[in-house]
Parts: C-alpha cells; structure tokens; sequence
C-alpha cells in the first residue's frame, strides 16, 4: 500500500497560537492570538512557561469552535524538553486522550499527519495537536543558559517562543467551511553526517528533499503545481540548501518556496542569524499565516513540511551526527472558496 | 465517536526482544531472543548499547517474516532517553517512515495502537514498532550514573534493559497464524499527587485505574471476560495499588492480574525491590512471553496496558508532580486456534 503519499480526508477547523516577545515583535507579530510580551506566561519557569503556552494555545482553539475537551476524542502533542514536559504538564489539565510524540521541530506536521490517518480511517472525528518551544528553556537544555550570554554562530537558529493547536474534524459535522489535509506522507529518520548544533538547517535539509522527491516521483506533480511548498524551519541556510538540491534534481521551487523560520522574524533588525527554529516555528506560522490565507482562498494548495533535527546535547557529545526527518502534508483552501 | 475503545483490526505477525544480563538470568531470561551478557550490544556508551538492541530487535523481527526493511511503511518508535536518542540513531540504518513517539514507558502499547489504528482505517498494510530501555543509560539520566553505587529505595523498581520489535499487517496478506489486535483505548495524561520517583508504580496505578474504568464501563465487560489483565511496569508496589483500586471499584481482578514488572525478575534473589520498569519492560515481555502463549492459544484473550511516567529529572526537581498514562489493548488468540 502506502510508502506513496496517503489520500487523507481531515479538515483544520480551527488553530490558535501563542507567542513571545520576540515573535510579537516580528512580521507576523500582529496575526498571533496570543502575545506575552514577558515570555513567562505567567509561570515561575522557563518550562512551565512552555507548559503554560501549550494549554492556553489549546484552550484558545477550543474556545474559536465553541468545544469543551469533551469534543477531541484524541490529542497528539510533543515538544522539544526532555522527555517531552511541556506537552505532559501543559495538557494534563485537560480530559482527552493523550498521543505523545517526539518528532523534534517535526512534531507539529507529524501531530497533524497522525490525527489526519485516524480520521480517515475512522477512528476518530474529532482531534487536537498541539506543539511548543521556548527559546529560554531550549536554549539552556540544547546549548548554554541564556543569563551565559553566549556568542552565537551565523548559522545559529533562533528557538522560536511559541505554541500552536490545531483542531480537525473529519468534516462530517455539517461545517463547510475549514483547510483541508487531502495527502499526507510520513518522513524518513536521517543524516547527512552534519553533527553542528548550530547549523540545524544543514542537517534537517535532506531530510526535506527526501521526503519533496518521494512526493514528487509518486504524484507525478510539480512544484508549479502548488502555491507555495512551506518547510519548518529549515532557516536561511537550511533553506538556501534545500533550494540548491532541488534545482539539481531538476525541480526548482524558485519564489513559491519559504520557510517558516525565515517568515517569523526580520532577520537584521532582529539579530536571528540562520532564522527561527523549534516545534513552536512551524507550528505558529501555520496556525496563524498559512492556514488564513488558505481559509482566505489567497492560497489554494501547499506543500506543509515540518522538519525535525532529532539529536540530544548527549549524542552530540558522544560524537554522533544529527539525525534529522520531515513530514509532509498537502493542504487544501475549502471547496467553498475555490 | 471513539472515548470509547476503538474497534481494530490488525494481526500481530512478528516480535523479537533483545535484552540484557539480568533480563537473561531472569525468570523469562530463556525466552527472549537475544541475550548480551555485557549489556553492551558491542556499543561504547549505554545510549549506543540502547540504539543498538533497538536496532537488533527489529532486524529479528523482520527475519523472522522474511521481511526487508522495504516492507514495512511505517515505524512507530520511543524509549526514554532525552530526546528519544535511543530510537533516532537505532533505527537510522532502515529506510522505512519513522514516527517518532514519546510515551515514556507507556510507549510499548501507544506504539502498536498508533499502528493499529492505521492499518485498520487502510494508511498502512503493515507496519513496525521498536522501544527500549537500558538500565545504564536510564539511572544516569534519571538518578545517578551507577558507577555512583547510590542506595535504593524500597519501592524504587529496575530498568529493564532490553527492545522490544513487532510487526504489525492487515490480516490480507494470506497469512492465518497471528495475535489480533481486537481493541484499543488510547490512555488519558492526569497525575495523583505522586513527586516520588523511587516510586513510579504509585504514580502510575490510577492512570491504568482510569484506562481499564473506562475500558470496562464501555464495553459491559468484567475482568473475568479476559483471561489475563497485564500491565507494562507497576511493579510490586504499583500493582497492589492498583488491584485494590479496582477492588474497591467492585471489579476485582485476582490472579488474572499480573504486570510484566513482576514477570521479568527474580524478586528476591535479583535484589530488585518494586520490580522491573522502562518502556523495554513490557515490551520484551509481551513479545516472548504474552505473545508466544496467545499465538499456542495458553491464552485467548488479554488486555495489555503499558503504563508510563512522563516526568523529567528537571521537572521534579521545579516541585511538579509525575504525570502518567496507560494505553490499552485487547488482544485475541489466533482464530484457527480458537
């Protein structure tokens, strides 16, 4: 059956997203739902600050459709902290079965592409994912506390501050309206014998061209042929890299091609060096600029492609590359506004 | 739809366990398939030990259907390590889609639902799922390196060290001979005021207390309507609590309870205190031993639970209590032998 992309049948009723300072600060600061311009949240840690992103972002989505946690019959939910914390303690308040994942930054388009497999098959009809990161708490788990001060590298990404719920139904609840995930095609863990903590994009960037050239070859499709093809968080120099790969296999993606973490940020003013990164990156520009436009019809059809560098500081110690892998999902304006 | 147990239809074709030296001299230590003295799988770190039971678990599991890594079209995998390590590197050398999963040791059972429920809403024909855990690796991480020699608490349980691999199908491949997965339920994240994590059993008990209350209530069924209850990793301590839990929830569970925690040592003369744990613990133990006495048909029907802890060493050390879950499975003896 399916090593080939997956015919899913799911529609994003509904997403909300929350927010730092610095990604309020940056283009698209003015389309997040939420903006906590002192990055706690309200919480006495950095990782309870995640956790605390998480559920309100999720409350938040619940509250646009009128749901309690009565509706999603399932939640899927990860995040970048060891052993996945943020998703464990941010979602406990909340009585829906709990998926959790480990995807790295992949885990919003792997949530996504999970819920979307078991509401076409049926098992569900109603689902929530959720995913997060948060500069300060990565920042001291993957490199160095931030009060350090630390020089960063000029290809160092910026751990985006930031959580993101989607809910998707499988469009049978009479509700026209909603993006939907029409294909879907897992990625393949991966390394390209990149073991640069500071040059994730490198790593996670043929991981994305693996899973851009499977769904390529199988649907016999084009680039031309979608709006735009979005990876995670690829970043500046991850992005350029896809970009250079793609035109040597004889598919240039040209202007349609971004990045999430080339999106979120103004990339001098800000300082970001490579662009935004972590689960949160995706996750809030999808929530908040992607699916709009879509829902807007001023996208009709994108390639959605999370990316994840699933290495620890450990491993990387022990000398090992970094593993890297992307997910991909093909979305979809409603009927209504084609 | 589906709070309620979700109906499945897929066949358990293949398991292999790797495990370590005091998994071999265990009670069960003759029926795992793979057995390393030095508990180093000819890896030079414990993370690399770890990787590489994954890695040897699955590519037993394969040869024994005569199958390549082009056929499975989906892996579903976790273990313990930050940033589930253990996985993303063990399992880098197959070409075969990775979803990566964290469900501390819950992951055994989420693992084979997630696949499941994909191949039974038709995503996928067939299907892998791979966790572990090493003693080593995980006491460094959790609590101390063992070169420490620190005291342990009474109702503190072991890490398994051990990988557990399955192979999942449709059914449609002509091949009668299988476990079937009749029924899953997905398990809900809530915590009972527990912090102790020499006491994981404690923490964990009213999570799998939840996941068989709503199992049961739903399907009308009772305890005797399955010829054993299992769960992945309360231990001694956990499972007595749990069995008094049901008790006093008029559904009491007797001798048909066990927990693949009690199974897999010997209690007093291994010097293990609570009993086994880590997400290798029900998963070498439901692959050479659970398994292996349905396919006979010893057994006929069962409801497994993996049962997992989701806090970190940061997290209870910021005064948060330890989240679990439990997911649920029920599974059937082969019908030719019915």
């Amino acid at each position: 059956m399916h090593r080939t992309p997956i015919p899913l049948n799911a529609v994003l009723r509904a997403a909300a997203s929350a927010v730092g300072r610095k990604e309020k600060e940056g283009p698209l600061g003015h389309l997040f739902d939420l903006r906590d311009p002192t990055d706690r949240f309200g919480a006495k840690t950095w990782e309870g600050a995640e956790s605390e992103m998480q559920r309100q972002a999720l409350n938040l989505a619940l509250a646009k459709l009128d749901w309690t946690d009565q509706d999603p019959q399932a939640l899927f939910a990860g995040d970048l902290l060891n052993q996945c914390v943020g998703s464990a303690y941010g979602l406990l308040s909340f009585d829906i079965p709990y998926f959790g994942l480990y995807g790295a930054c992949s885990t919003c388009a792997e949530g996504l592409l999970l819920a979307s497999i078991a509401i076409t098959g049926g098992a569900f009809s109603k689902c929530a994912t959720v995913t997060s990161s948060h500069y300060c708490a990565a920042e001291r788990q993957y490199r160095t506390p931030i009060e350090y001060g630390a020089q960063r590298a000029p290809t160092a990404q910026w751990t985006v501050t930031g959580a993101g719920a989607f809910l998707l139904t499988d469009g049978k609840d009479g509700a026209p309206r909603g993006v939907r995930v029409v294909r879907g095609l897992p990625g393949k863990a991966m390394e390209a014998g990149i073991n640069d903590a500071n040059n994730m994009g490198a790593a996670m960037a043929p991981a994305a061209l693996d899973t851009l050239l499977r769904f390529f070859r199988a649907t016999q499709t084009r680039p031309e042929d979608y709006d735009r093809i979005v990876t995670g968080d690829l970043g500046f120099e991850g992005g350029a890299i896809l970009s250079d790969l793609m035109l040597a296999q004889g598919l240039p993606m040209g202007d349609r091609y971004t990045d999430c973490g080339q999106l979120i940020y103004h990339r001098k003013s800000q300082d970001v060096h490579g662009g935004g990164s972590g689960c949160g990156c995706s996750a809030v520009v999808l929530a908040s600029h992607l699916l709009p436009q879509l829902e807007r019809g001023e996208l009709k059809r994108i390639l959605f492609l999370s990316t994840g560098a699933m290495m620890s500081p450990d491993s990387l110690k022990q000398g090992e590359n970094i593993p890297a892998v992307a997910h991909l999902l093909e979305l979809e304006a409603p009927h209504s506004s084609l």
